[in-house]
């Protein structure tokens, strides 16, 4: 794992169309990589999020987006994959206490693998993910530990790194920024978080309760910054 | 990575249909192990795999399969997802020389990888793959040295290792197995080969040119055993 990679400038990102993987798309691209998106269709409650990881991929310029689909609500386990209700209304002190229900078994692990032979495929040497291990849900696979982990096995799983001699890199530009210091970096770098979705249920609107748009909230707050996709959602 | 593991005595197997897996799935059985089956429909050239990964699972008399569709053929970068020729008729020392076009880009890692979602979810605490590294076509993610670092990995990835205290092992019962070796000991234990299915072509009855046939007849060979497939296949 590298704060920034040495290699060729080819990435694989990681886009969930969440605040996160927007300004992780933002700082890469002023960095000078030529970005390869890949999102998932993976039994989440909603298509929202797809359709904001179209919208932010095409404003951050990505050469290619694909979209890979497969059903991880089959065997439930997460409350974003099944009809379990999200946890509402937790301050910060109640979502360090554990790990909520909406902690989908293997997630970033399944989405790293994908991004790892669309890596090989394309030419890639970095993945981008935006994980970060601050304000985020308690999630295990959003730590350092686990992404150098994920490194290390990419570098023995694939003939680009056996052979060619290619090293894979996991690129994590938000792993040690606070949400507040994530959105000022977007802002910074133009990112329009009025195409982001961050909120964990279906509605038309954020619900402004789950953990998701409760972090999302407290960052634009401690920014000193509106959030866009809220004023546009109270403006009609 | 363990020879036999010493933990609770489910396991999610990964069933391809092939004769490695289920001489894989045979032995686990023999060991006590109550066997989650996982298969993967991912874009491979045809289902004949998948039919048989069903009846072999059904032989193993596991208690539950489930079956994970997605498209790796998408992107391409293999003869077993695109319209790229397979190699035939490659003798041993060519199949040694490199990594043949039937690589698919991080394959392993990716079936691992929902192996490990399905074992967190049903409460396995091992995931049992029928890689070999001897007598096989010189994919890196066969290798020890890969599997190891999968477990590592996975063992950092999930809230039941790093919450609930839950160990995974990435169980390889054939890791160091010659093709005949595996054979004698899977025809020791029952196994019914006549249900498995290696040819990487979807042809009616096995090409016998492929490495995957090459190895599977040279097998069956060195064990001094005819292949069943085939007798079924010649007398009608």
């Amino acid at each position: 794992m590298n704060t920034q990679s040495s290699q060729n400038k080819k990435a694989v990102i990681l886009l969930s169309g969440g605040l996160d993987s927007a300004t992780a798309a933002a700082i890469a691209k002023s960095e000078g990589y030529e970005l390869y998106a890949i999102s998932f269709s993976y039994g989440q409650r909603h298509d929202k999020e797809l359709e904001c990881a179209r919208r932010v991929g095409a404003s951050a310029g990505v050469v290619r987006h694909e979209v890979v689909d497969f059903d991880l609500g089959k065997w439930g386990g997460s409350s974003l994959t099944s009809s379990m209700d999200v946890p509402l209304d937790r301050d910060g002190a109640h979502m360090a206490e554990d790990i909520p229900s909406t902690y989908v078994p293997a997630r970033n692990t399944i989405f790293l693998s994908f991004g790892l032979a669309y890596a090989e495929v394309v030419g890639a040497d970095t993945i981008i993910i935006g994980a970060n291990q601050l304000d985020y849900s308690g999630y295990p696979d959003c730590r350092q530990e686990y992404l150098r982990a994920f490194e290390d096995m990419a570098n023995l799983a694939t003939k680009a790194a056996t052979v060619e001699g290619r090293h894979f890199t996991v690129y994590a530009p938000l792993l040690h920024l606070s949400k507040a210091e994530i959105i000022s970096r977007g802002i910074d770098l133009g990112v329009d978080y009025s195409l982001t979705w961050s909120c964990y249920q279906g509605l038309a609107v954020p619900c402004g309760r789950c953990d998701s748009c409760i972090l999302r909230a407290e960052g634009f707050k401690a920014a000193g910054i509106p959030d866009p996709l809220i004023t546009h959602h109270t403006l009609g």
